[in-house]
């Protein structure tokens, strides 16, 4: 099983304080550019896989969704998102361990996941679920930390003898847990490289028709100085892909 | 025109000392992960963008390619390829700037291209002439300088505070030509990000098979333990693709 790091209270604290659980979808930076990789939501049938607070789930029904399925590990992420969601048949949460997750066949025009990918151990396993459950021609658009962001044993910008600020990389090629002190102590994500991400999901029966490593424009870094960094080293990859008949 | 760096004398001194360049193919380290990709050759008609001293081309025509066309900007690697090579009939040399390819229309099986992309400036004009010459369901195998290898502002490990070998990435997401003294001063190599080359591919009229990020395995190392550095950061990324219909 994923360690569930986020019903942990201090991890829980942290997460709920940051912009994208306080502001939704428009808080976290990489939305717009996810978003333009997501097709017309009108009348498709919708799985959200690690839901979190439920923001996209209920953006997927107000873009005209038909349902979203929604699931996620925690059970404090989930009654959270029901709160904020209210009575609505729309949206279905479920909870699930995404690393076994149990869904319905061919049954999604659309399967969606946000920055979940790095906590599974097992990738090939949550492939084959997701590859299981979405349509022939359907899409899976799905963000997670870069592996360039992911990889260094310590993660954090250094700055070099002639004063650059650089993202020290090393352990590129040796995948595996990474542990960090994200939010709480000792959490563990999975450092995996690009070429890992792009082959598994080929694997799995998607082909992939755009990947995008996020960074702010020159023009957001005018209002979000603080953000320089990102554009020096990629801290999300999104892949956007079609399933294969 | 693309910068001719191999007909410097500095240069081609240099490259011509290079063991990919004394020994061919099996001075290249990635040659395997390279050959990997590659469909079966018998029958095949090929083409080599940027050949070099035409080692592929004669590797292709011993594993029963119908013909190969080989092609680089270098009038001196050329001259040196054909004295290497030989009369025969199956290969054919020509001196072209990559930039502004002309060839054969849907003339080719294969199109191969080893460590040039990097050299080009304009990445879109070099992929539409290579889609328009492969055959549909053909297949295109290329490799460069993998992103996180170009990116820095200075290309050189790095050693941390706590004396650990580091890549030092700054600019990832800032493309656009990187000066550096390999071989000769002031070779311009351009960098692009991973993002760039899967969306170019792919808008090209390529559907991405496979990707490899290339790096020495665990057991390499015991006999080359000068390459450690290798599994720290990529240096090589390497694409195989079909031509869309």
């Amino acid at each position: 099983m994923a360690q569930n790091v986020y019903d942990d209270d201090v991890f829980f604290a942290g997460y709920a304080a940051l912009p994208r659980s306080v502001l939704g979808l428009d808080g976290a930076p990489e939305w717009p550019a996810l978003r333009g990789l997501l097709p017309p939501m009108t009348g498709r049938d919708v799985v959200d896989l690690g839901c979190g607070y439920g923001w996209f789930a209920r953006w997927a029904v107000a873009q005209g969704s038909a349902r979203v399925l929604a699931v996620d590990l925690s059970a404090r992420m989930l009654a959270r998102a029901r709160e904020l969601t209210g009575p609505t048949a729309a949206i279905t949460y479920e909870q699930q361990d995404l690393e076994r997750a149990t869904l319905p066949g061919a049954a999604f025009d659309v399967a969606f996941s946000s920055l979940t990918l790095h906590y599974l151990a097992d990738l090939d396993a949550f492939l084959a679920a997701v590859a299981a459950a979405v349509r022939p021609g359907g899409a899976f658009v799905v963000s997670a930390e870069h592996p360039v962001y992911t990889a260094p044993s310590r993660p954090a910008f250094a700055v070099d003898d002639a004063g650059r600020r650089t993202w020290p990389v090393d352990r590129y090629l040796d995948e595996g847990p990474r542990t960090t002190d994200w939010l709480a102590p000792g959490v563990v994500k999975h450092h995996r490289t690009m070429a890992t991400y792009v082959g598994a999901l080929h694997r799995a029966g998607f082909s992939l028709t755009e990947l995008v490593e996020y960074g702010p424009t020159h023009e957001e870094l005018a209002t979000h100085p603080e953000w320089a960094g990102e554009r020096d080293r990629p801290m999300f990859v999104l892949f956007a892909a079609v399933r294969r008949p």
